[in-house]
């Protein structure tokens, strides 16, 4: 699937970036689903994950589901960084490719948080939710903005990206730098790293699912006829669609770098950011996820006053939360109805 | 550890390996300890894991050990690809670096036998055990020696390789081949692609540890002050030492293609290649190991009359079996002994 063209931008001015840089004439690139109703009191806000554009958020809504555009006003704001927001990609110097400055989680909240009120004049979201980096997004905002953010819903991600979820981003980041095309950045749009890519697709592929997933030969039923079929039609194929390194590094350095104790005022403590949740968050972390492993939700959900855990049972590891499996997409609905159903 | 000098080597003649070509003036390079008895009655052998040479064993043996050498003789050969025995590093043409023919776990297994029949006129082994790739030649000597073997123990490896983990596999490939001074294996001595090692070295740091392991930041308890100096300090330190490209290459196509099934006579067929074994044989896989799971040995011990499967209840994934935690090392220790004192 190639770049959706869908969208919708948002001018954010100057973006004064946490980490020193100031990316000016900087955009927000967002979907909206559904209407925004008169009191400004139905808001689902679902960032993006890892290298997605809005799109692939969109197996979340729908008529009768969780986030049905008949009831609520639902945005997707892609993150900076992802190609469609203000990225290497397509940011003029001196702040171009290699040169785009570094972004925090707070930085992609900030930068969505101001849509919402400077757009719309939103004051409370019923709903946050996101997988994976959008799901680091999801508490960030829970951290973030206390006072507006009613429920949270996090799925297979973290409020901190563990040491072991670090490596395996850094694997990543070796892998597609040691091809010399890539060149610190400076490739031309027409003649991308290739071979580096698709070590990068090799490598994903191997985390990105569970060991169960492999034994079973899941991919047949997911349209692919062998192991070789999969790791050449549906990972190098996807990372070859669109997706610009210097944007995939970029992403990369958020999620490596990802803590909620980076929040303003909280004063470097982790425990303390993660206390200062007050909506009911419920954690859907995937049973066999090898780099967001359920143990993080539930260290972190012990010290998240209304914190619930509610671990998907699926054998499609990371990819539990993305999407793919009817199955587990049925169970994540039906936990997001509750949630939305509960007071808050 | 730079490569050990202290082993012998048995000349091998000429080898037909099993996917077709003759390797010429073969070599095994081996290490014994203990001394063998008059009746030949006290035979252990312990293949080597990925990488490793002989002494990388000398954990499991010493005085008051299971493999003690006052009691046991004990043959330590290095596999063949790994530096020491032949090798894409020691062979001369046309058989040299890249163009060295690919072995399989079958072809490792009966150079082994020959060293052990022609130099010594062995005709029994108390103990086969090794450990992952060294589990794997453990399997396969007892299924193309069940006539020789007595007990077999495979730790933290299997009797085929799955498909997850030839995904692993698959990506250290893809990173290392990335690095253009690689050049197709016809790289110079002095030249290594050191970028694509330290590209392989970031991904096995993901795999051969578990989650827990880094949660827990262990890292620090066996030297290392931080997540960067366990990463550069040991795993680009391991892989930058003396570790030959093109050996690693051909080591992990055994690995790849690992799988009892490719012994002759057996049809094609794993689950009867696995039921052909005749002694008692105790796997040990590791609790947190991520690409060779418990659940596969438990698969594969279905089948095997007298199997077994006691999982090593360790944080240390992958390298639980490996000699590196004491208390992991104790552990196997207790099941080599109680699998010795059993009658065979």
């Amino acid at each position: 699937m190639p770049m959706p063209t869908d969208h919708e931008l948002f001018d954010l001015g100057d973006v004064v970036l946490q980490r020193g840089a100031t990316l000016r004439g900087a955009t927000l690139a967002y979907k909206t689903y559904g209407t925004l109703n008169a009191d400004k009191s139905n808001v689902i806000v679902h960032p993006t994950w890892y290298s997605a554009w809005h799109d692939a958020n969109e197996w979340t809504i729908g008529k009768g589901r969780a986030c049905d555009p008949d009831e609520y006003f639902i945005v997707v704001p892609n993150q900076l960084n992802n190609g469609l927001s203000s990225s290497p990609s397509n940011t003029p110097p001196p702040y171009d490719g290699p040169n785009f400055p570094p972004v925090t989680f707070y930085d992609q909240v900030e930068v969505q948080h101001r849509l919402l009120t400077q757009k719309w004049g939103i004051e409370s979201i019923e709903l946050v939710l996101g997988s994976s980096m959008g799901a680091a997004q999801t508490y960030q905002w829970a951290v973030s903005h206390p006072e507006m953010v009613k429920r949270a819903a996090p799925i297979v991600g973290a409020p901190v990206t563990s040491e072991h979820n670090q490596v395996f981003l850094k694997s990543l980041r070796a892998a597609l730098t040691a091809d010399p095309v890539f060149n610190g950045g400076r490739y031309s749009p027409g003649a991308l790293p290739t071979v580096g890519l698709r070590a990068f697709a090799r490598i994903y592929a191997g985390w990105g699912l569970s060991q169960a997933f492999y034994r079973q030969r899941e991919y047949r039923r997911i349209g692919f006829s062998s192991l070789e079929d999969f790791l050449v039609g549906f990972w190098e194929g996807f990372w070859l669609d669109d997706r610009d390194p210097n944007n995939l590094l970029g992403m990369l350095w958020t999620w490596e770098h990802g803590d909620v104790v980076q929040t303003p005022g909280l004063d470097g403590d982790t425990e303390a950011a993660l206390r200062s949740i007050r909506c009911p968050l419920l954690a859907m972390p995937g049973k066999t996820d090898l780099y967001f492993p359920p143990e993080d939700e539930e260290w972190a959900s012990q010290f998240i006053p209304n914190g619930e855990v509610r671990v998907i049972p699926s054998i499609y590891g990371h990819f539990a939360g993305l999407g793919n499996n009817p199955a587990d997409n049925d169970f994540i609905d039906g936990a997001l109805k509750e949630l939305l159903h509960r007071p808050a």
